[in-house]
This record gives structure tokens, C-alpha cells and sequence, in this order.
């Protein structure tokens, strides 16, 4: 397998060097300072995030990180892995199936499971975990970038 | 229609009060500075997002705002407002359909498009716009609370 040299550590595929079965993932250890974060820049100041007094008194009996948090690293994963930089996000779907908590160590991975020569695309099974616990499920649709064409923006150092 | 009362601006129906064709909204122009946040806060540091010398080298021939950020701001508006506080997030399916950049306005919308009385579920039609283009669109899932259940968790100020 091949991949495009790159200076700053992250993997790029072109279409022709994915392969059904590979995958890639990325972890994160998210902090209560890092949902405070991901409130501020999008806006979403539900208190079941934020305020442990109302969260206590939900169903979930305490504070959780959004789900859009844990999401969000299923695009890192296929953003800077795999495929990695020169694929297109056309779609995802998202299931929350368990809360995420502060402190826990979140594993999201992206598995190729389908290959569509003609148009470049690929679809992955995205999945985030937290210990055996599935949090998130999905999958996404991406375009992949030939391997002349990921030359083409690959960077010139 | 009612509303719970909350005293932090935020507003949260219960099930018995939506409506087929509710409808709720969420501005907000992304700077550069919150697209390097939201890098920070994910992980996702793929140059498409961060380095304009990548970017313009690409199809989309500059940088452009994460997916998953515009996509957050769905969360913005059903976690804050329609239904807001009390729900609980079940499923969210996503298509990119064009860029976002930073200056741009992104409005994100829910409305409600069909309620399931007996578990109390509703399925919103989810928007993201950029002037007239739809940048993405997808379905969400949630569970509503009851009244009495909304009151239950409701702020005790």
C-alpha cells in the first residue's frame, strides 16, 4: 500500500491504494474544559452539557458531551487518516446509541467497506467507542481523489 | 402553544405541545478563528480547513469550514430550542452539499415533520443555508419529553 508523502504528519490515499477492510482511527481523552470549548463555538449551550445540577436531574443523571462532539471525530478520523486530506465529505449518518461522559476516552474509527471505481467514492463504517461500549454508529460517503489528482494538492515540501 | 419556563433564555417544549411544521433557527457567521477552534477541539487539522496554500490547490480552490461545524449548529437548534432542554438526540443523517467558508452566515433550521405519539419521538427536516444555498441537509431523530417529565428536570429558578 502507498500513500502520499506529506509534511505535517497526516496520511492521505489516493482511490487507488484504498482497499475494502482498512482502517484508521483516533483517539481522545475529552475533558469538561473541551465541551465548555466545543459550546462556545457552536453555540449549543444545552444545559444537559453544561449545568450538573439540571443534567442530575435528567435521565442520564449527569452532564454528557454532545453528541456533535463525538461526531466530530469521525470527520478527523477520514479528514487526516483515512482517506485523509484531498477527500470530499458527501454524507453521514449518525446514531447515538450511549452517552459520553468528561473524562472518557473516545476511539472513533472508519473502516472501508465499500469501493465505487467509476465515481472515486468509498463508503465507510464510522464508528466511536468508548471501552467495548459502541456510542456512535454511521456511515459516510466520500470522494477520493486519483492519484494524480491527490498529487496535484499534495503539499511541496 | 406552551413552553417551559426556563431562566437561562433557552426554550423547551414538551411532546404534547409540538406541532407538525414548528420551525426554529440558529445564526451564526464562522470566523477563520472558530474554524482553528473547532481544529483544536476535534482534532480534525486537515489543511482543506486550516492551510490557504492546501486549500487552493483543491476543488474547492480555498479553505472551507469543517462539515461537522455546520453541522453542530443542528444540534444548536434542537438542544436549545426546538424542542430544546429535556430531549434527547437519537439520530441525524447528513449531506454536504456545498462549502461553507469563514465570513459566511450559516443558518441551521429544524422542523418538525412527523411526531410518534407513542414513544414520543419526532423526525425534523434539518437545514444548514448559506444566503439561498442549501450547504447541508439531512433528518434528525429526538426524543421529546412529556410535560411531566419536562417538569421534572425544569430549572428550579
Amino acid at each position: 500500500m502507498h500513500q502520499a508523502a506529506r509534511n505535517d504528519g497526516l496520511t492521505s490515499y489516493c482511490f487507488e491504494d484504498l482497499e475494502v477492510g482498512m482502517q484508521a482511527e483516533y483517539r481522545r481523552t475529552i475533558s469538561q474544559a473541551d465541551v465548555e470549548r466545543f459550546a462556545e463555538v457552536s453555540g449549543d449551550v444545552n444545559p444537559l452539557h453544561l449545568d450538573a445540577a439540571f443534567a442530575g436531574r435528567t435521565r442520564f443523571e449527569g452532564r454528557i458531551v454532545h453528541g456533535m462532539y463525538t461526531a466530530a471525530m469521525i470527520s478527523t478520523v477520514i479528514g487526516t487518516r483515512l482517506p485523509g486530506p484531498g477527500c470530499v465529505y458527501m454524507s453521514q449518518d449518525l446514531r447515538f446509541l450511549a452517552p459520553v461522559r468528561a473524562g472518557d476516552e473516545v476511539v472513533a474509527s472508519a473502516t472501508v467497506v465499500e469501493l465505487f471505481a467509476e465515481k472515486r467514492r468509498s463508503r465507510l463504517e464510522t464508528l466511536c467507542r468508548v471501552g467495548e461500549t459502541v456510542v456512535v454508529r454511521g456511515e459516510a460517503l466520500i470522494l477520493v481523489p486519483s492519484r494524480t489528482q491527490l498529487q496535484d494538492v499534495a503539499d511541496a515540501g
